[in-house]
């Protein structure tokens, strides 16, 4: 089975392993986990910011920033399809209690003017009580349910201008921040200069088996360790893991083009087959998403799964395939055959079905 | 100073207060009060549920069924610009800790075809612990921020059927669903019958003081009750303000078609003005919204007040104007006139600024 | 039947609703509503506070101050059988996220030494995230539970300085701190000086028909309001009500040392009966709280209603009852006669069932 | 340095260390991590559950446990002194929205009769809608601040039965259950078979690196998994870190007893010194606590550290120490005489200042 469901199903490599084993750990509860400091002082450095917190997700990194931006009751301002809002199960609301409002962002990128328009315009003759008020401003690079899309630096300097300059605490959801840099050569930091919190992922395409973690301000950080703590985050020889996600931060970044090459492989063997809507140019990085138009998405990830790849289904015509660390170039070119076969064999309702043209909203993970 | 910022600056006629002069009263929270029981029991009858419960005001009930309704981590489907969503200070995420998912309503009527996409299409390979489930669907008729558009039957029954063919539980905010009765003479229970709960008011353009009530099932209501104390809502000799509930709900129904026209009157006299931008279709209760291009709302308002006329700018470049039962007809013909003043005064501006032609999203209250 | 339940039982008299029925009204909203301004400005004034603000029950003035004053996570330090504590409907929890801290009160009264305790004693070995942090201390004068106990003002006084002294912000449920007043001599403002904010209500023996304030500094009271609304407090022509909220604060405080020797004449009345436990000198004010050793309390107090006396059993052995504005010398005397004419009846069980030394903890509103 | 601060700073055996090395891993968001399954699946089965889930910590198990059990502003019975309510961060109520209700537990153990009490007599005259309903009762076997108490079985089944019979949910925090068993004989399962739902923890005694387990009814797993992934618990390839878990699981219970022996070396090694106060027939199983009476803890602890022994102070004149997997009874010995030179170094001020009788509030973790 080729398995490109997504860049979290990775495995772990033996050399990782090795760092596994060999890691010397501590009470992370107590501060006493060498590892973990080690980890979270190199993304601290990394990402130019004063302090690190290893945890054990990206969804926890992410809504702890969230809950330590607000208070309940604030409003907080998403892309449409960003994952903290769709993907983190409801989160946003259930464990900090902020209101999304939403920016109509095209493959997850928006502009100074949504952030405007979604401020709105308050005014004397208008109670204060009534709204709730905007504190943070998220954004996503690169952004998953946009297709990997890497937010133009100008444009991400801009939106983050314009959230400054009204205010805004501004968080960014860098799960997939490296890709952004892989595909663009921009340093991460350069990224992260203009955002008070960042959340940066071990699991996905470093190949690391868990862990996320949150730089930003010292104070904050320590603020972020009570949250962590809060909802059972507060693990203890986590040094185990976090010397796998060490290792890959040392050594997973520098392959990741391998993995873009690939995804603009399998996206150019796919994008003339009959039924599958696809515009290789939007695949930037190493997520291709592309849209089925003669059977329902569900059916077509059935199909598929029959012959040995297994991908996910998005929405009722979209499907989402990511190649990683552990897939090859020749496990790539098996997959084309196999999505090739399913589609040439519904050739005839090509058309008939999904238009494809949209962003899916319950994309995948 | 003629204020027509909303439907709930109404005064209590003479006859209003002598009824709440005159009310016998009881403390509520032991269910002593009987004007509040004839209220709670009127209500349920007018609006064929077999209970009702008589709340302080149209948050608490919108956001005390809401929250009966769901537990945190839920997702609730809402129109985009749904009161319950715009204009109650974030209480869905900070109250019941629900995620809100945006319905593409225009002027707040959305189909049973942006119910089904919003819902997403589940499937076996994608985690279901990963989504907010989605458990309710609120609708609002008639729709503030739509400039009181009243929902067409079928389209509601459809969206209902939908809801409801999807598991989902139905809301209907009915703050001013006494209007859409009164344009298309279709009853309230015919509206009412498609959704759980209901929530209605009495302090928008019926002119009761205070408060607002909810009906729906028995158990539902005994379970919306709690809640309602929960919140500090469980207020002792009700019966005070309940006997002016009572009193608008027997006696001001009837004369909405008069603010109806007032609306109407208002905007044929402004429609044709230049920086003026108003479909006169669109009017079709007593909200009256339309664009101004000549100069920012705010100041456009700010001039307006300087001449003796009260209403709310809504967005950059939106206003909102609702008479209602003080407001006479030689007040609305006022009004035109101050308008145009204020418009001729701009007119050589006129298109240089707002467009006036999107829903504005800070919309008054 | 004489209803000794609840000083919230008590009936608007005559000139009270003469009030309400001339008061001049607006959307309050908006903040246009001169009768609620003026009842905030005149509450303001009198507990020395910056300014107030009018709710419309004292749950949503003390469960509002507890949101504002925190956030989720925080803890509160409460007296064991705090009205805000046990009979709120859990709304310290599911409104304000905030984990309560109990303090050992007697009768509701604690000592600063309690409050070290339960502050703890941080030190470095020990990881700062794992507790909640304390924030704020609440104090209740006079105690419900406990009997309408006064707080020695000398103990108020120190255990409002511990408070201070480590950093804890103060909250003053005075929803009878009229009665400490009537029973002490000490202004209002010489025991809320203490505190940050204050709760006190006008629905109780005040008799008004409904409302609390809440009175604190500026910022803070505008940050309430923000909470108020969000909840679903925001009432329109809440003038109507606070016309009535208005009269008792003028006339009805000086009368209440009526009620405290209704209270006293009571439990004069009642202490030596058989199977009656009542130290008479735990009547400090209005409240008359006493155990029943006969039968359970719940079957005395179906007894005591069956001849026309109502009031409330709190807990397995205790019995509750308050005299009130519309109660007079004439029906406490009956009151007393219905209590003993039960109490006699079952004379021959005295001792057998309850103990009535403790506090009961699930205690009358 | 001597670390007995807790059983939590265990390091992972080399075998361990093996088993992680070689573990079998899969993205357990998708439900493929073999290890992780493997372990659920064992976990269920030794307490006698349908189903169980790995979770990575043991304040994450319960916070979930009793988010799943609840609603917010439903009360949950918790000991005065039980983990969940003191030592999670305020969890119950940030996270559920819960309102903890205290039983009078001597050192953790409490009585039906407590039960009863803490639930109230509901009687038909006092609104049903005021209190917060109980929904819940949690223990904790054996019991931390209670210094490892073992709950004796047929107290536990008494007060399990009373739970069961007022429609109380019944959860156990047995994060050192084990302790239980290994002091008592009575299988795991004898004790769990009385609770809906078990936590279970492997990174204290047991000595995992990482992970507690949730055990329980397979709807009720289901539906505690959809919490885990809400608060960022979703982790991915945990298998590395389940082989610990599991490895600990099969071979470290049976160890246990070492650690007991440990303790009652060390409280019989110190119990009759000059300033200590400890009656070692309170060390039932791996946790030692002690007064100090001779200078406040904190100062006591600290002068420990500098001789090389690191234990928590507890409360103003407590301490905790803890022997476990890695500590020797050559070790022991060596703690026993470090706090012998202290206790020696101060024996003029014995008993001048901690009493030590009463278990410390702020105990450790």
């Amino acid at each position: 089975m080729i398995d490109l469901r997504s860049d979290t199903c990775s495995q772990p490599t033996a050399a990782m392993r090795e760092a596994m084993m060999a890691a010397q750990v501590g009470d992370d509860v107590y501060g006493d986990d060498p590892t973990v400091k080690e980890l979270e002082r190199e993304v601290a450095e990394l990402l130019g910011k004063e302090d690190a917190v290893y945890m054990v997700t990206g969804t926890m990194t992410n809504q702890v920033a969230i809950r330590a931006h607000t208070e309940p009751g604030d409003a907080v301002l998403f892309d449409q399809n960003a994952h903290v809002y769709i993907l983190e199960g409801g989160a946003p609301a259930a464990f900090s209690g902020v209101l999304p409002r939403l920016l109509p962002g095209i493959r997850g990128v928006f502009s100074p003017e949504d952030v405007f328009d979604a401020l709105g315009v308050p005014h004397r003759f208008f109670p204060a009580t009534i709204p709730a008020p905007v504190k943070l401003l998220c954004l996503e690079n690169t952004h998953n349910i946009g297709g990997g899309k890497v937010w133009p630096i100008d444009q991400l300097v801009s939106v983050c201008d314009a959230g400054r300059s009204m205010g805004l605490a501004l968080h960014l959801d860098g799960a997939r921040l490296w890709h952004a840099t892989a595909a663009t050569g921009i340093p991460e930091r350069d990224y992260t200069k203009h955002f008070d919190t960042v959340s940066v992922c071990f699991s996905k395409a470093l190949g690391a088996p868990v862990g996320s973690a949150l730089a930003g301000p010292r104070d904050f950080i320590a603020r972020a360790r009570r949250f962590k703590q809060q909802i059972g985050g507060g693990f203890r020889q986590a040094g185990i893991i976090a010397a796998g996600a060490l290792y890959a931060l040392r050594h997973h970044r520098a392959r990741l083009e391998e993995d873009h090459e690939h995804a603009r492989m399998l996206a150019r063997g796919i994008a003339s087959l009959p039924g599958i809507a696809l515009d290789v140019s939007t695949v930037e990085t190493n997520i291709v998403r592309f849209g089925v138009t003669s059977l329902p998405a569900g059916e077509f990830v059935e199909a598929l799964h029959a012959k040995g790849l297994y991908v996910l289904p998005s929405g009722a015509d979209g499907v989402r395939a990511i190649p990683y660390l552990n897939i090859s170039r020749q496990q790539v070119q098996q997959a084309i055959d196999i999505i090739a076969s399913v589609a040439e064999a519904h050739a005839a309702d090509a058309g008939v079905f999904g238009s494809a043209t949209r962003v899916p909203a319950g994309a995948g993970y």
